[in-house]
């Protein structure tokens, strides 16, 4: 089916940014004094667009690198509001509760292993959120029509131990880069609604990789109850 | 979120023709000498279309009130063709190998509680088809991000006995009228790659049904190989 293996760009906030791109939908749920936080912001593609649009945005990672690229890009854009960087763990956030209007996540719950680290990475997500507040997801679905992300998922099993993960490999020393988790509409139903929030809008969509695989993907608005 | 349930139209042919259409894609993968099986074809809509277009169809059902809508509505149409209707399972199909060009299957799985004659139907399928012919396939996906569908996978579980399907009761007599199976993604493409065939077209769509309600779908293309 000419697709190519190891896709993925911003893992960790490593190297370039993803190529899910925000969908339009997300500005049906902001209004111009909207406080956003970016949580996994990596190299600030989202922040520094929205911050360019008027929004005042809090972008947060745990990669110093990303977040130094991301400050750096806002610097040299000429955006209305100046986005604020921040070194922070997804799941300890140092906000107050109810600091922020809307959060958005892009292509950041598939960077983390740990299924009680995603919850608790929703949990926080929902304690920073004013009640009624917007958390717009954006995430990798499992693509086993895909034959190449088909073998991957069963072959990395052994190694992710968790069905819809991969591997990818450094191409140096072949030691493990990192791992991915593609998810199933029912675990990111269930991560949402069973820490705090219920389905707003979903979408089933396709993400385009800058390798040109496509694989399956799911855009989300859950509000907080 | 203003759904209703009971959306199913056409289970074992009875009552209205199913809301699926058929999507644009089958005309890629027919030529006007093609013939086509349509199994499952309830009521005859799809046979129908595809024989007012010239193909030759043959439509099969185990319903004997739907076949007989179907060649009612076949005669009232001006068909280029006049279709076949044949009554008789699918798991055991009367024809010959390789007798087909082209099969089509749409929302008829989802009415197959067995998952052995869910797998024999779709060997069968593969049997009656020519070596590089083609399996439309569109079924309903697992729907977890709707309130409705979700508590129906739960709470009919138990009866059930298996995830994603949900039990529609008679109104009047309060007993069980039929099952039926959502698909994932990944069942479906198992079903197919492990009973002769390889996807070579797969879409996730959404299709809305009489009441409104929106579900999940799939539309696949599958080759024999």
């Amino acid at each position: 089916m000419g697709e190519q293996t190891n896709p993925w760009e911003c893992i960790n906030g490593k190297n370039i940014p993803t190529t899910i791109e925000l969908d339009p939908i997300i500005y049906k749920y902001t209004s111009p004094a909207c406080r956003i936080l970016d949580i996994g912001c990596g190299s600030g593609k989202a922040s520094n667009l929205l911050a360019s649009l008027g929004f005042s945005v809090t972008g947060v990672d745990i990669n110093t690198e990303a977040l130094r690229m991301a400050k750096s890009s806002s610097e040299s854009q000429n955006c209305l509001q100046i986005p604020l960087f921040i070194r922070t763990d997804a799941r300890a956030l140092p906000f107050p509760d109810a600091a922020f209007n809307v959060v958005i996540m892009q292509a950041f719950l598939t960077t983390i292993v740990s299924k009680d680290d995603r919850a608790r990475i929703i949990r926080e997500a929902c304690r920073v959120l004013e009640p009624g507040g917007y958390l717009y997801l954006a995430d990798f679905g499992q693509t086993w029509h895909s034959k190449v992300y088909r073998e991957r998922y069963i072959n990395d099993l052994p190694v992710t131990k968790e069905e819809g993960s991969i591997v990818a490999y450094d191409e140096g020393t072949e030691e493990i880069a990192y791992v991915a988790h593609h998810f199933t509409e029912k675990e990111l139903v269930f991560l949402l609604i069973d820490n705090g929030f219920e389905i707003e809008f979903f979408k089933r969509d396709e993400f385009v990789t800058r390798t040109g695989n496509r694989v399956n993907g799911f855009i989300i608005v859950a509000t907080k109850l």
